[in-house]
């Protein structure tokens, strides 16, 4: 499917699907469109990058280089508002503040219901300097993606909709939790791309930091989705065409909450973002069934 | 001197140097005390324990949970106000962004410069559940502290003050970078606990993430200091009473960028908190030497 390679025949549904529409000074509309979402609500890093596009433009860079969101409650398909304050602009990085909230005209409501609130600096990855680059790590090996596992609708982590949006696919070692068998492991890895092959910009990697299922999902943890609390994402450059690697994992869960870190790498090998979590982690279930869709 | 870990005759300078008081609804006014500078500006851990004390206060929750701070100058020692906004305050977790300024009266400007940015998520850490724990990893092995190195001030990493106020001794092995001697190692390990052993809350967990030397310190990168563009603290747990021992670590330097994370266990070995933080490379020296106070 060489032509699905070709930006130019490519439907580029993240890139309409996250354009924000200045409403004033400060306010950005920024619809929640459909087909994002896992089981009617919207995936929380396709509200991270809907924040992130706007303020970026708010904020008059090309890039983020640090977006942290706080999630507040989930996002429905409809109208949405994000009110951005440019805290700081400085010579190198700008820092904005915002909130994204459902717009009045959808939830009936007299003020927009908060659904994150996000802080971010931005900047521009184009311009590198010489930079002295010392990096411990590698991206994850992997199986070509024709040898790994695409998540399906009738799993544990059931991306709905959202599965149509993204490609992703994981190491098999790491996907047999969705048949019962978690590896024990605290760790995902996987291919991550858009779907048709979109282009990513430095915007997509935020979507990607988000849009695996938890770690948890391999450990013999309590089952359930462990709802986050907090998201960071440093972004160092942007991505080369193609694939994705993505690794994620965590080390501490205790005191009812988990983290984890992840990291993104593009196909020339380079670390392109990082990303650390907390959530809260799922109380025990008497039949761990009842967390399947 | 077993009178100095009796609390009654502790100076409790930290706790008195990190007092809010309230000016009015959204606004605290939160001095920036003498002798928490590092050579004239304020020790970064400092700044946002004072945002993070009166951000417990404005959430009336006792606990920071995860507090995000993006650095935008340096403090002075002088008057400061915090505004803060709780964003949503939830069955759990109370949602906070503030802003600490400069107070006019102290910059002589018509409004306070911003100082710092903050985004933090509060709770209570004294009520647990019976939550699975898992933990992949352990304290540092540290040498007694009578047998680790005190920072003195004729060091590249010089805590002029600062020094007084918290008590911070490295791993030898760790710590010769002050002699010229990097281990070469991306790591620093160490014993930390306030000056004259005043008892430590999980306000002063967020001091204790941002109070040691960079890990750059220990690299063959040019030195220099690395300021922190964004830095997170996960608090886990309240401290149990004594030393928390520290490690903290790097492993990406590129693009200008470099993470830095830390984790703080207590004297029961439980992991107290972590962080991460995002800072600028420092940009290579013609004289390294010049980077020396």
């Amino acid at each position: 499917m060489p032509a699905r390679d070709d930006p130019g025949t490519c439907a580029m549904t993240f890139s309409r699907d996250t354009q924000p529409r200045r409403v004033d000074g400060d306010r950005w509309a920024t619809p929640i469109r459909e087909g994002w979402d896992i089981r009617g609500n919207a995936n929380g890093g396709y509200l991270r990058a809907l924040c992130t596009r706007a303020m970026c433009a708010h904020a008059d860079r090309p890039d983020p280089i640090t977006i942290t969101a706080h999630y507040l409650a989930p996002g429905k398909v409809g109208d949405a508002v994000l009110t951005a304050h440019t805290v700081k602009a400085g010579r190198q990085l700008t820092t904005v503040s915002a909130t994204l909230s459902a717009a009045p005209a959808a939830t009936g409501a007299a003020a927009g219901k908060p659904l994150l609130q996000v802080l971010g600096a931005f900047g521009d990855l184009s311009v590198r300097g010489s930079f002295p680059e010392r990096i411990i790590g590698a991206p994850p090996e992997l199986p070509p993606p024709a040898q790994c596992l695409r998540m399906l609708s009738d799993t544990v982590a059931a991306p709905s909709l959202f599965r149509n949006r993204v490609e992703l696919l994981l190491h098999p070692d790491d996907a047999r939790f969705a048949q019962g068998m978690p590896s024990g492991e605290s760790r995902l890895r996987g291919w991550f791309r858009l779907a048709d092959a979109e282009p990513m910009d430095s915007v997509a990697l935020v979507l990607a930091a988000d849009a695996f299922p938890p770690t948890i999902f391999n450990t013999h943890l309590p089952l359930g989705w462990a709802p986050t609390v907090e998201l960071t994402v440093h972004v160092r450059a942007r991505p080369a065409a193609g694939w994705l690697r993505a690794h994620f994992s965590h080390r501490f869960a205790s005191s009812g909450f988990i983290e984890e870190d992840g990291e993104l790498w593009d196909s020339e090998g380079t670390l392109v973002a990082q990303s650390r979590q907390l959530a809260l982690l799922p109380r025990p279930q008497a039949d761990p069934s009842q967390t399947r869709p």
